[in-house]
């Protein structure tokens, strides 16, 4: 956590054991320098206290909520109930069902309290955090421009592994 | 709503539309003999109606809470992490993918904060008021007569359609 | 088994296998102090024992059945289709499925024949036994406070928890 | 029903509102005179009726039995929990699922309780006559022909069909 | 379209059919008083057309994306392919299999390119349109106080709506 | 048909109830001038039928095969493993599953036997005839010459109907 | 094989890799004094080879075929279109699916080609050999007699192994 | 990779974590020698590299591609988009559901860009190169004879493991 800025984004997930998974989110906002804070909170076991950190976090300039949560995963939608600002919600693959059960219960909100959904699991979360910034960059020319550059630095990767591949594959053949 | 008795049972549904299905459970709990009250309520559009319902309700003597709702089914989540009396959740069918997101979302609740699922739509609407009935009844011998001599009925329809089953194949041979 | 006092919980599983996963049940009604009995019995390969088993548990006083089963998982509907007390049932992920299986087959119930479901697996084997607290309290006000205590101290455990996932977090950038 | 011959198939079914459909099965039995029986009998609501048709049903010759049942469908298993005749399961659409609950409860018995599933509905229902009487055709010469020739009749309808078929063509396109 | 203005968000759609569902989320911008722009595009049928409205959009001054097609929905992620701006997909139930399948090609996104992903069909057409209007509030205070003062209305609606519910539910028993 | 030129393409569909959906195939081909024939004929109630439609196909010159079958789907694998002529598979929803049973029975060949399977029902059966003729095209300069006008027209087609949309989307505001 | 006795039920599956699951169908058969044969042949890599094993082993007496196969299973549908004996499928786990795949592709047979479906995978094969079993032992009092002892004995042990659990449970808490 | 000759079919994948499952199709094509190249290239994060490499390739010669990708899989819709060649789609189980999320978002293209969808994973990567290979056998006789002989020897070593499985067998009962 980057603790002397004010965090733009707080990423929220509903139990400790999502951390290995959520710092996922958290290592992409440190690379694109966006100041966030990380909460444990669920919105089944402590209510009030995930409310409270949605409220504080607005009042402290908090502008976007990440929240990951596997199973009935019910934090996104809890912080949408409780906020207008943009949600984004990580479905958690921490059930049997693979995250299928996270994933519908995270996207299939009702009109009118909106979640933007990412994928199950490790991209999931590093998309919230690509996704975040993509909004925060809109009134950031920098990170805008920051962007940019490591879009492009990905395709140039993709050359680059694909030249890698091409050498592996005669040892698979 | 039999408004007369103190409500023993508290049916909350996510929105107008579920209330064709929801009466199922009203029709049983009448029919027992149950009290109970019904009101619309949302855990996102109105999280804090919802949260003032549940806790009213507690005041005034509710003991179980039913809850339907479709999609992202959070309701019955969301008062079973704000009351410690049973809850039962209704997953219904109201969106694109038959209740298939409303029965995971319902169902596959955390570790210590539980929700009874009952079956998708109508069944599950009036499998709420059988086993909210079948709760109160531990407490009240009058209603578990009732409930005992119902399923005896049950039992006893069975026959008879089968014989009017038996009649009708001729016709449909 | 807290085999001194009269159980009010009788916990069935269908099979042998399931004990692991079934005695999280087990576990909190021990430590919420109420008494329980367990047994395995088959809907399929002892009907005539698990029909016994509760017709006796129901003379013996046991208020509320807890039934664990996989794959076709019929436990609770059997249990629930010889019984009007209330009928807990928790799916388990014991065939290649994953436990999608056993949730239809245990939450699909016809009306009339209410299984109060929980979630797949260990999760749902706990909240069993909390649902089942949770009904046995609104007769038992000692219990009603233990129940209420152990909530509040599950909540604190999230605020802990979330400091100690913030302390993590450093070594995971 | 062709009641002037012993029963050699008990074709069951959950609720009169399957007959319809299981109606099917019986059509394939008349064809192929196979005597029969049919009854409504729901392993949940009338279990003890269940277990006694099965009983009597044995006792007065019959060989196979036939269930159809939807959403968390025991009937099947139920019956095969009673007897160790053939059981052949038609999972039916009745739920909101599809049938797609059906499916899995009927077919994922454990080891040692089989039941032969056939598909979801209609064709199943059929199928389950068809398969029957390949059972009990393996005592009966007479029946074995009749099948033969219905595969045969079977497969020469295809070329009518096709021909049909190639001339209807030409309006569609 | 409100073409007076600049529109700050472009509303695409893989097929002219799919114009029903989301003109939903046309009708909640213009009630925002947000300016938008819609047109059809295909990421498969006219990937160069759809490419050219993404790049001239960017330079118009579109800062959100919204994307809805159904299927193998690719249409949001082709967009978020092309774009550094928030892109938001609303998975459409235009295929046999209810969207299901357009929610998967939209949500499963890999790690980089982000796809803020809403319910399938009309809710999420609605959705992407309230999401779009959080992210611009952030920069526009008067679009923050409208959004607060429309969730608070949806708040007050559902008082309304539990009582109109409760007068109806008499005629329902 | 087009029954003057020799068929390069036939395609077979085991139920004249498919021939409404597989007619798109027809049309498709009949648009692109591919000669071709067509078929009603079951892997499964005329194996022998449908081998022998597959060897005199491959003797008349038949270059490529199209199978169309829903629910437990096989006869695009059956023609599969009677020629190593390319075969293309049409999954249809024709059972209570909305074809994912046939897309799966259809697309899950093992090694060695390929089909090569496009979209359930009518965009299937089109793109069937689709992919057929940009494989006969490799050989037929004529053929490629027209795929490539038909493209291009597809995507000049998307403008038009952008346009119509956008003039419509006003009435629905 | 017991290739004393005339085989009365051919055990077919679709891959060798199949065997060690498929073993237990043998396993079952060996134990209930079944003669049975085994041959691995594909529906998909040796159709002709399958079809001289089903042709060549009604000549020989084969009364019953138990087909197990993976993903897209076609194997017992395969067998059940070249036979009029009864045929019983096995889904197995093979592919990424878990056994779905297999499962519709086994059970969602079209009317008229029956195919008896079991559980995925090692149930599945078990209780293919108990219904084959089952089928034989209309005809031969012996078998059925120990059929009804091993039922008798599967109770038997439910007792003995609840006894265990119990003693078991202490250890868990 | 055969870089002597002028490759036929390019092998493309979404990601270099691909190219295990992947090489199987080039060791399919590598033994019917069938001159191929292998590139890494994503629809999302290298859309400009991907439409380069179908560009190149066609006027290189390339007749066929094959694109694997898993979860949201969009490349090989991308690549039908920009070419008419025949394009076959590998759906890769990269996710956490299994890959049914890439067989869905490769299978169900709309009418008028076809994709040839294989198996899931590794068959169906194999199954790629297979339908490629029948492909290009219709303008290559000896490759037409190649293909025929394997298929041939296929069927012959199932023959060959049916005679070892019954061996193993006897050490599994």
């Amino acid at each position: 956590m980057s603790d002397r800025a004010v965090p733009k984004v707080s990423i929220l997930m509903g139990s400790d054991t999502d951390l290995e998974v959520m710092a996922e989110a958290a290592r992409v906002l440190s690379r694109l320098e966006v100041p966030f804070e990380l909460h444990v909170s669920s919105a089944h076991r402590s209510p009030q206290r995930t409310a409270g950190l949605i409220r504080d976090g607005e009042q402290r300039g908090v502008e976007i909520f990440i929240a990951g949560a596997g199973a009935a995963a019910h934090l996104a939608g809890f912080v949408a109930a409780h906020t207008t600002r943009p949600v984004l919600g990580v479905p958690l693959a921490s059930s049997e069902l693979s995250g299928l059960d996270a994933l519908l219960a995270t996207a299939q909100m009702p009109a009118g309290i909106p979640v933007g959904t990412l994928a199950i699991g490790r991209p999931g979360a590093s998309n919230a955090a690509w996704l975040a910034a993509s909004i925060l960059a809109l009134a950031d020319p920098a990170l805008d421009k920051r962007l940019r550059s490591e879009r492009e630095r990905m395709a140039e990767q993709v050359a680059v592994k694909s030249d890698a591949a091409q050498k592996k594959l005669a040892s698979l053949l």
